[in-house]
């Protein structure tokens, strides 16, 4: 069971270190018996380097390295030599390492797929042997990221006077918005614990406690049905700030993204962000977190078309909806059969179907064409400076509804068109501010928040919150890059009776106020500094960093979207003991 | 609801920003109107400073300041002066700022305490208003204290290579010591995540995936009854390395632990640390975690005894346990009734009884004097070392209870003489290392891991794990401090088979280790890595780093001894349709 230890590591080794004696510990990546010789690839955290066992010199060596296979761990003790055949492919290609002594440390068993970056193993199949999936290169490389993020993140908050505060993650229960894990007191039977869907109100008590500037790298949970990039419990970048207003916290996180960037990518983003309002994003780009790298920006064509015979332009404008339209440059090649199923993918987002124009040698191709005349023809080109070649496509509806279709189309169009592929090593980040602070639930006929019920309403608009809730504006402000929201904050009530009445608009009832929310509404009653903060997403931001659109890619130990773990088995049952101490019993159970 | 923000701090104003214009924001610490003057101490997270309003210069400003209380929240504009009337007790007290305008941001109503480091309000009371309470000063650089540790942390590992990892919050229950905090799961109903002990077979995971040098902050979480030094969420700094000896682990932390005790206390720990036996530790401080600040060492005097007519004794050495002692220098003057109470004291640790000997006035004051002759008297305090002045206190039991009473009455006799007192500023380190691999469990007649069932036996024991396994030792070592143990850590098991055959020394069947750690023996079998790690208590590092013998004072946000937060309300009962949704309901119900 002993070993010899290393004084180096695989990884490392480079030209320079020609003649050195060394000894390496690592697994077996490969082995090769080459007439005379057998090289092994022995690997590391920090690469691999080949080693060389010669028969000629050690027969005894020779004949205990038959047993070795992948993944076996070894020590090897050797001398670096160069390669008369050197592999530009790896850092260490110039060198080789000829071995004067070895042994296995441990062996292993064959793996169920090999450790290498090129595999085409199911995700179950390598979710259940994480650690063999663990050790490929390009799963290393992305924990690396993941590391250097958390390490840039203590610093620059380090570096900006903000403190390290622990959160509870046993707290209280205060289901709103998404469901909470649950956690059974064995002391206080009949009573729950939640698990954090954030440490929002810890965060804000922390800044009544006088804390100032808390930061804090954050497990958060959400008990929902999972969507393939969502996981059970995930991780949050923190940050809470006292005295300051919306732009303080926006050049800070700017910061930050810099100089992560720099550090793990050695990429250089631009500042100030840019900063677009809800209202524009939306209107221009149907979608509350645009992806700026390109165009293909909406038009309303309302005015455009009001004239026209077309009865479904006209409904919709009679019931105060909107016409828009995006030009997709070079859409024109799409097939009837391409036009179809970007009108089924419209349907997903609510469009009853999709009007669009073809334009190509000069004429123009539509459905609707017989209700345009060449006034209204001409115009519509005009207005998206459409060409031979482009192709329009037409949403009309809601304006919201007709806008995020549209922006949803834009996306798909920018698959398809290969543009997204072109603008994928580009980098673009900016701010939407100026978001509502509340938006109707069709459903439960109720305003409900857009952020939270924390965020506080713009100054001038509190006056609406009892005449027009629906056009109060929020101090919030979401963190968007390529298309994805990094994270998202704003500045918080701060006002206890404001507080209040922003549950009471919500529709809380003063009793449920009081029970969920009482200690908090109360807190704020001694001395609260003017404060607010932001919450970014760490895991997002490492797949943002890593290139990478897998969640469970960043995530050591991630869960399926049934939320089981594959490795460990859990969820699992429990014994009836167990859940006696807790007094309880399954619903099942008679 | 506007505010001027600041563009400086009150606690880092000094003599040199002398005629500077300023504004600060902060909370009114205190407010005093002196005859024509109004002073205020106006404290933010960098400390406090006086700020004075003159009614005859500024009639308007003193009206304002009329409705200021304490822990209202100001703003403050005004230019720094030299004070007439210095306070060198303050790092501000040679300045003042002279008020030109101000405004009241939030005003506060009356605390329940005053936020002041000298007040004795209950411990209860300050948990409910736990924001009041963690505005205090002292408070305040406790949090300062831990942010410190965590920021050492995060560099120190990173400086030696390596990553940070985190691992699953909702786990496997693999309950084996103490309870585990069970999550229901809504997906699979009628099962069961737990929240982590430890992350320690994840840990090892992260090892047998190829990442070598892993370290983590994270929290861990036990349902256990509550001591007062105990809380059912802690925070663990977690470690754990590949192709590595012990004494590398203990090099390792040695070097933290002389970062951090240089970086906040500026205080030079020296090293290595001392590396002492259990065995040793046992025989000579009656404990595992001996405070090696002082002597009063435990001495075997069975020998010296063996002679003597003293049933209590013979009977002892008969069944084969041994009578031990200490010499509590200047101990003589305490009285009958002391020594009475350090009898009670040692019952607590099953002593039958505590026999003494006093020596005053060339005398020897006993009542077992008269079981024993001078010459074994004078060979007693040859052996201990005994003068006039002393007190010797004899335990005769089995061996490790025998030490262990002797050492528990050796901290309470060293507290009682002020000896603690004196050692108070001194730190001394060093580790507990060879402890047993197993302790044997009376109540249930069974042999279980003194450490964890991961660690390994040492190799030249591993023979006796069938023939003697109480005396195999571990390769496990303790960190300790002042006689509290930092934390504890060991080289693991990292042979499949040896790992089966640990779990069935400890009496778990096969299908028992299948279902409940099938997953990780099979792990093992696919190229394990020699390893080992250590996971150190934070909370328990803050507290000696911070000179606290509360928990509760470096925990943001704690729990009382029955698991409850004042602050929040938690744990708190759930709505019928949470529970249904979990598929459970509560055993009081029909």
């Amino acid at each position: 069971m002993l070993f010899k230890k290393r004084n180096t590591k695989c990884g490392i080794l480079r030209q320079e270190d020609e003649g050195k004696k060394i000894v390496l510990n690592g697994w077996v990546a490969s082995r090769r018996d080459l007439g005379g010789l057998i090289f092994i690839d022995l690997r590391d955290r920090w690469g691999l380097v080949q080693i060389v066992i010669e028969p000629e010199n050690r027969p005894d060596l020779a004949e205990k390295a038959k047993d070795i296979r992948d993944e076996f761990v070894l020590w090897a003790e050797g001398t670096v030599r160069s390669r008369s055949n050197p592999n530009t492919k790896i850092p260490t290609g110039l060198i080789e390492v000829v071995v004067e002594d070895f042994d296995i440390i441990n062996k292993s068993e064959l793996p169920p797929f090999p450790v290498d970056d090129n595999i085409e193993t199911g995700e179950e199949t390598k979710l259940r042997y994480r650690y063999l999936d663990l050790r490929r290169p390009v799963m290393q490389n992305y924990f690396a990221i993941r590391n250097k993020t958390y390490q840039v993140c203590h610093r620059y908050f380090e570096k900006n006077d903000f403190i390290e505060v622990e959160t509870p993650v046993l707290m209280k229960s205060t289901p709103e918005g998404a469901r909470d894990f649950l956690v059974p007191s064995r002391i206080s039977k009949g009573k729950f614990y939640a698990l954090p869907q954030s440490p929002q109100i810890f965060k804000q008590i922390l800044m009544l406690s006088g804390f100032e500037r808390y930061m804090q790298i954050v497990k958060c949970f959400r008990d929902e049905d999972l969507r393939s990039d969502r996981q059970p419990e995930f991780t949050q970048i923190d940050v809470e700030m006292s005295f300051i207003d919306r732009d303080d916290i926006l050049n800070l996180i700017e910061g930050l993204i810099i100089e992560l960037w720099k550090e793990v990518l050695d990429y250089d983003v631009a500042a100030p962000f840019m900063r677009m309002s809800y209202d524009e994003a939306m209107n221009r780009f149907g979608s509350d977190k645009p992806d700026l790298r390109f165009g293909m920006e909406i038009s309303d064509i309302t005015d455009a078309v009001r004239s026209t015979e077309f009865k479904v332009f006209n409904d919709t404008i009679g019931e105060g909806g909107i016409i828009a339209a995006i030009n997709v440059k070079g859409g024109s090649e799409m097939s009837r059969k391409n036009i179809d199923e970007l009108t089924e993918f419209a349907k997903k987002y609510g469009a009853k179907g999709l009007a669009w124009m073809k334009f190509a040698n000069g004429e123009v191709n539509s459905p609707i064409a017989k209700f345009l005349d060449e006034a209204v023809i001409s115009q519509l080109k005009s207005q998206l400076n459409a060409q031979d070649g482009d192709l329009i496509l037409i949403s009309s509806d809601k304006k919201r509804r007709a806008q995020t279709i549209l922006g949803a189309l834009r996306l798909e169009c920018a698959k398809r068109l290969g543009i997204m592929d072109a603008v994928k090593d580009k980098f673009s980040f900016h701010w939407v501010i100026d978001f509502p602070l509340f938006e109707y639930d069709e459903d439960n006929e109720r305003w409900v928040a857009m952020h939270h019920p924390f965020t506080s309403p713009m100054d001038e608009d509190i006056a609406l919150l009892d005449t027009d809730p629906g056009s109060v504006r929020a101090k919030a402000y979401d963190l968007v890059v390529n298309g994805a929201e990094l994270g998202g904050g704003s500045i918080r009530i701060f006002n206890s009776d404001l507080q209040q009445k922003m549950f009471n608009k919500l529709g809380l009832g003063d009793k449920e106020i009081e029970d969920k929310f009482g200690f908090f509404i109360k807190a704020l009653k001694y001395g609260t500094p003017p404060h607010g903060g932001i919450a970014l997403g760490l895991d997002r931001i490492v797949m943002t960093l890593a290139g990478t659109d897998n969640i469970r890619d960043v995530i050591a130990f991630p869960k399926t979207t049934s939320g089981l773990s594959l490795m460990d088995g859990s969820p699992s049952f429990v014994v009836e003991e167990q859940l006696k101490e807790l007094g309880l019993k399954l619903l099942s159970e008679k």
